[in-house]
């Protein structure tokens, strides 16, 4: 099987910084291939891209090698990384960008990417991706041992969790951010369903003791200006045009608009308040 | 020879679906090439999917497996397909996507994917391009049977046709969409030049028992506030910024503007009327 | 190792155009491996490609084959050419597009792509991408002798050079481009650190006899109505969403905002003026 590089990066399309990446990780291991997960998270924005590789990485082969850059301090005191974590490697900027993908391994091996034998020489202090973190992928993925790249560490930095309050029958959250169809994806999750009418909410971010079963027809959402009910499991199921709430294919709350754009309709994007009632 | 899988889609690439589907069919295939035919049909729209892959999948080497997902249907009862035609295999929504297509060849073998060991596990009701269509085409890159996928069907949906009128001398058509370069790609065709004067024009969607003959340099075109006269050959056949006719790289009629963007200088877009007629 | 083709087009990832010209590779070189540089040229902006591939090529692996589309003059009288140069090969049309990078190398050998038989027939007048461009990249990258593809030539087109003037302690440029960040490439560079407080400035596009040194502490530049005074080495080097003037990852001078967008702040974009003063 070939070695599996995934990248996810604020890089957009436009410039030739990916492509660049690219051809520094095939000059080290040519037999690797590519998958883009996204190169349009929006700039800067480290949670976006935690969630987005949080929400994907479990459906990549074992042995990927994921090169995550969303590098607002390139260049100054945060560390580039690499972590190996189950059957899985992460390279990125250590500011948060893998903290919530890792809390779901037990252990972890963590190195500080320091070895200037595998940087590409001279390294520029505005192009980590270029110069530090594509060398080291691109290692990984042609099997040079973790260690090899620079000295262990103990620790990574956290990211701020997104936000989901459960205070007795009442969820509040956010949202996250607005995809490409304008579905309205909400920290409320994780979600799955037990039975047609009965979804389980696992808390992701905190204490995971328990777990709530929300009766999903009795359920009642408010966002923006408005009110809807129940939570379905399809776009299709109400009328071309008309929002509804659903559970998203990362398992999260979604409020959506069937064949439309719900982040239009209700004019809302991420940062909006969300509140998912039980009715007695 | 590596199989190939071309992807169509309108995911768009803000998002990690693209990607999420190319990661689960490399576990699947882990030899498969992919070829991004495009993803950013505008969202739903069937009908731009369906020409997309008609003017494109010729190109495609034999073998070639086509992944396309254009779906306001998910979850609902529309059935995923996918069908083996000339050298060719195509998987989708039963929507009307494929419809243009397989009108090219005479011979189909057509399965509904309903064979849950094909399917990844738990499938959602919202993504099915990761779960049902995705797997479906890896494994028929990897070389399973069609018939291993599910039970096979008589039947597919049709696509209502592109409109194209031929009343005389006068043949009236739409504008299909525009281009990333502005050029108005319409319905009417298809084009192809007998010599540098004359147009054969075989009707495709429709009796195909005439051949049209157009006189090029006596043809007139009628589109929004502008007349344009002659069908051209190149771009650079006018001055910098005027608008042409000429027979696009599909063989449709297409208003251009040279160096420049007939949809913004003409403020038209999908949906516009055009004429065109062989003035006697 | 597996053969290369690196792609530099304008042709947007809106339409099918880039998935076809892979499709006609893989069919002539199925071993090819893709690398996108970009297809976001701003429409027909030959030198912006120009510039683009002269800042990319050199991180490309040896054997590496450019196809390089920006093609105002499709189908008029400019030639298809493919170049080897060094360890790469350039695949263009005959505008411009190669000069910056062809300047760079000492020898060359130039082709025009006229041999029909590396075409695909029949060759369209609309898409010599796919027609012409695409079947010359893929031959070369399996193995095809270059003097088989066409008729040698001995000249290039030359594209106008960016414009840089260096009047005493006075140097003035333009912005080239903003890039996805928002950050402002200007035409002042070559620019390398010679220590901590110094730049070696090597005008790339004139005479090569001079290196100019500047003290980058004692810099002033001039854009819009910013004055900013010194040349940082990291972005993170002022408070965010502070303009900043530094060294690109390509070495020209960058005027950024640190975690914004200097094209927003300053509200400028390509053609505008930029000064850098040198203090006494």
């Amino acid at each position: 099987m070939p070695p599996i590089i995934a990248l996810l990066t604020d890089f957009g399309t436009q410039d030739t910084y990916v492509g660049v990446m690219k051809a520094v990780m095939l000059g080290i291991c040519p037999e690797a291939r590519f998958i883009d997960l996204s190169h349009n998270i929006q700039p800067q924005n480290v949670r976006q891209a935690a969630l987005a590789l949080l929400s994907s990485y479990r459906f990549c082969p074992p042995g990927t090698v994921f090169l995550t850059v969303v590098d607002p301090g390139v260049g100054s005191s945060r560390k580039p990384i690499a972590v190996q974590a189950g059957d899985y490697f992460f390279v990125a900027p250590d500011n948060g960008l893998l903290s919530y993908v890792l809390a779901d391994f037990a252990a972890l091996n963590i190195v500080e990417l320091n070895n200037p034998a595998y940087h590409l020489q001279p390294v520029s202090k505005t192009f980590h991706g270029r110069d530090i973190f594509s060398p080291a992928a691109a290692h990984l993925a042609a099997g040079t041992a973790l260690t090899a790249l620079g000295t262990p560490c103990e620790r990574y930095a956290k990211q701020l969790m997104p936000q989901m309050k459960i205070t007795g029958s009442l969820i509040s959250g956010t949202v996250l951010y607005a995809d490409h169809f304008g579905n309205l994806i909400t920290s409320i999750g994780e979600l799955a369903w037990e039975d047609p009418h009965t979804l389980a909410l696992t808390p992701r971010f905190g204490s995971r003791e328990h777990t709530y079963l929300i009766n999903t027809t009795r359920s009642r959402i408010a966002i923006g200006t408005a009110q809807i009910s129940g939570i379905r499991d399809t776009y299709a199921s109400v009328l071309r045009g008309d929002l509804l709430a659903l559970v998203g294919s990362s398992g999260f709350l979604e409020i959506a608009a069937n064949q439309g754009s719900a982040a239009e309709v209700l004019k809302l994007a991420a940062g909006a308040s969300v509140t998912l009632e039980v009715v007695e």
